[in-house]
């Protein structure tokens, strides 16, 4: 008896990954990778690749001397499993270093340290959803919280984003229903570099109190702020902590402290919220079972070592001046460049003309292939008619991807 | 409107986390741990704690000296995300090494590393498992498994066990049925020490190969291995890789390298199973959207550095000594102690007239909680009458149970 071929193999696997792997709707971001690989494997010179927001830039030497005094100085039991939320002593310090931040006596039973952002998305997802529950997030949105909600059998809930990139609040407003049960905010966002100004956080927490009104349970917040700590003017983020009690943060350091792989981050749970306690013992349960078990060791214990010191985050100037050059360029081939106010992505709208040709985002970044450069067409961020430029890419790239703009769209 | 109490808090978690939470269910190793850490609140001298799998001895000298060289001097780009499967170059190395094993064609497009076995057990199960369908899985069993499978919406069929804890083909043969996805097996084994003989594994082959005649895709073995490398004896261990083509092997460096909390892991799947290439597309799929996004950078990269060196590994000797000790002072009070072949837990059967009493080992439990000694009792293994005391615990632990021990048995 021989399965090597099991038809297509699709009976090998469950059926919602089956339908993801097979189905036409692979992500984008998947198609473009293998088709960067393909174009690397077939040689014919550099392929000019900005489709994946990997930081470019190391960690900071500070981050490396931390870990070298870690372990040539290392407190017993140090690589062990630790409570599933994390080191206790880590956990106070970012207590009270988000405490500060955002004005709230957070404690440490409210933090869980997690395997990165995507972990703790996970995690509180996992906790706080039950089945065809629903969870409203405006639009652009990072593609993989598709992928998150579905892991918890939920349904995410697209609403179109206001000028500017901003939040449209009276459509989320007629967006909420009886299953929602979490509002995904990510600010900066991903893709659009845009930051959600105070004033419609505020209106967004009244539509939320208001909604609230009469449910058994409130609706949350979930704050995903990965590029927190990367605005290219320094400007502080306003959060939805500051404004709205029953709000859990997520954030990582992968992108400001450069070490995406490394996987660590947090969940901070508002003190302010409804039942912190139960959800604390929740996410730590889940973080168990899930099988993350706990956010690595080493990575934890170098937190506190590295953050809030001025040589503890990589230089986020390299970013912005390369966003400002790829703007500038590709405004001058008449795209509409929203100038991103933190992280590494560009997310440019396309000239009229090209906009309105068949296929729009889809078919310039098809021409663009041809031309050995590689983005993101906006409709995996559920915006067509933009595109998605990572900036994380090395200067060569930029160069590169600038000079196929200009050919494609001469 | 305040919310902070909504009822017992349930309504704000998803079902399922709250029915474990808060029904009467909850596990036992947490029931233990929280009675220990209220136990250490009261003071009162020493708890001596025997719960926890947590490895005492800290990971070897040339664990620590190859993270300080790689730190020394990184590749470029180490810290970022790579291929969620991992690293090729690591895969290479791993797939390599498996395949010396094993004595199969391993290939560096079958391992995926992972974030710890429990990352890898998520990973396969999540790429495998619809609803509903079953893993058999023979007694006695690690508990998380459950809660693994009830992340995929599947069912966890346990079976008794054969002699000295080895496996009971006939009872694995007489669970086998439609929905049968896949059989779980943990050699050596967790809670119990055994090793699975190799005759024993022939015969699951066998039997496992009948049973797929017919079906539309086979039935696959995932083979969960931790303790492979902490024999005590320096035996090898049988594995099903070697007899049986559609095997899923997985395993971890929590416990030979000491390094728990750091999440490394990896699963390799057999070059003669069905499907490899698309299960291992899968795996990486599911790595990613899962929230491990893919196995710590550096964790990776320190394996090839440490694995088959003689110094790469803890001194299994000291948790074989601490058994010994802990298994003739049990003996002499009336327990059945099979000495365990790896690991570093004993699984001691009650004299005959405890076991008999009211409650056998959850009394012979609470007993030792009064003595301040915190045991798990073996009805969270399924299988009553024993308990599984870890000897990953310190000398002084294992001193003030065995004292414990001798005052309730007295």
């Amino acid at each position: 008896m021989v399965f090597a071929v099991v038809d297509d193999g699709r009976a090998l696997l469950s059926s919602r990954v089956a339908d993801t792997l097979l189905g036409a709707k692979e992500s984008w971001t998947r198609r473009m990778f293998e088709q960067a690989a393909q174009l690397r494997r077939d040689g014919g010179g550099p392929v000019h690749d900005l489709s994946l927001g990997n930081p470019s830039l190391e960690p900071p030497a500070r981050w490396i001397r931390a870990l070298h005094e870690l372990l040539d100085d290392p407190a017993p039991g140090m690589h062990r499993y630790m409570t599933n939320a994390g080191f206790p002593e880590v956990r106070e310090f970012i207590a009270r270093r988000e405490g500060e931040r955002f004005g709230l006596p957070v404690l440490c039973g409210q933090v869980t340290m997690t395997v990165g952002a995507a972990g703790g998305l996970n995690v509180v997802m996992r906790s706080m959803l039950d089945p065809d529950d629903e969870v409203v997030v405006p639009t652009p949105y990072f593609s993989e919280y598709d992928h998150y909600c579905a892991n918890a059998s939920a349904r995410l809930r697209p609403v179109p984003f206001g000028p500017g990139f901003g939040l449209d609040v009276e459509a989320i407003a007629a967006r909420l229903g009886e299953r929602t049960r979490l509002v995904l905010v990510n600010s900066p966002n991903n893709p659009s570099g845009a930051i959600y100004p105070a004033e419609q956080l505020d209106r967004l927490a009244e539509t939320l109190t208001r909604a609230n009104a009469g449910r058994e349970r409130p609706i949350f917040v979930v704050e995903d702020s990965p590029y927190r700590d990367l605005t290219h003017d320094g400007a502080a983020v306003p959060s939805m902590m500051e404004r709205y009690p029953h709000t859990i943060h997520i954030t990582s350091h992968s992108k400001d402290l450069g070490l995406a792989g490394e996987r660590i981050g947090y969940v901070v749970l508002s003190p302010r919220a409804a039942g912190t306690e139960l959800l604390a013992r929740a996410f730590a349960f889940c973080n168990r079972v899930l099988g993350f078990v706990n956010a690595p060791a080493l990575m934890q214990r170098a937190l506190p070592r590295v953050l809030g010191h001025a040589d503890g985050r990589v230089d986020v100037e390299v970013y912005a001046s390369r966003c400002r050059r790829m703007a500038s360029g590709l405004a001058e081939l008449g795209f509409d460049v929203p100038p991103p106010r933190a992280g590494f992505f560009l997310f440019p709208g396309l000239p009229a003309r090209l906009r309105d040709e068949d296929g729009g985002d889809v078919a310039l970044t098809e021409r663009l292939l041809a031309e050995r450069t590689i983005v993101v067409p906006g409709v995996a961020f559920r915006v067509p008619g933009h595109l998605r430029l990572s900036m994380a890419a090395d200067d060569d790239a930029v160069d590169g991807a600038l000079a196929a703009f200009r050919r494609v769209c001469a």
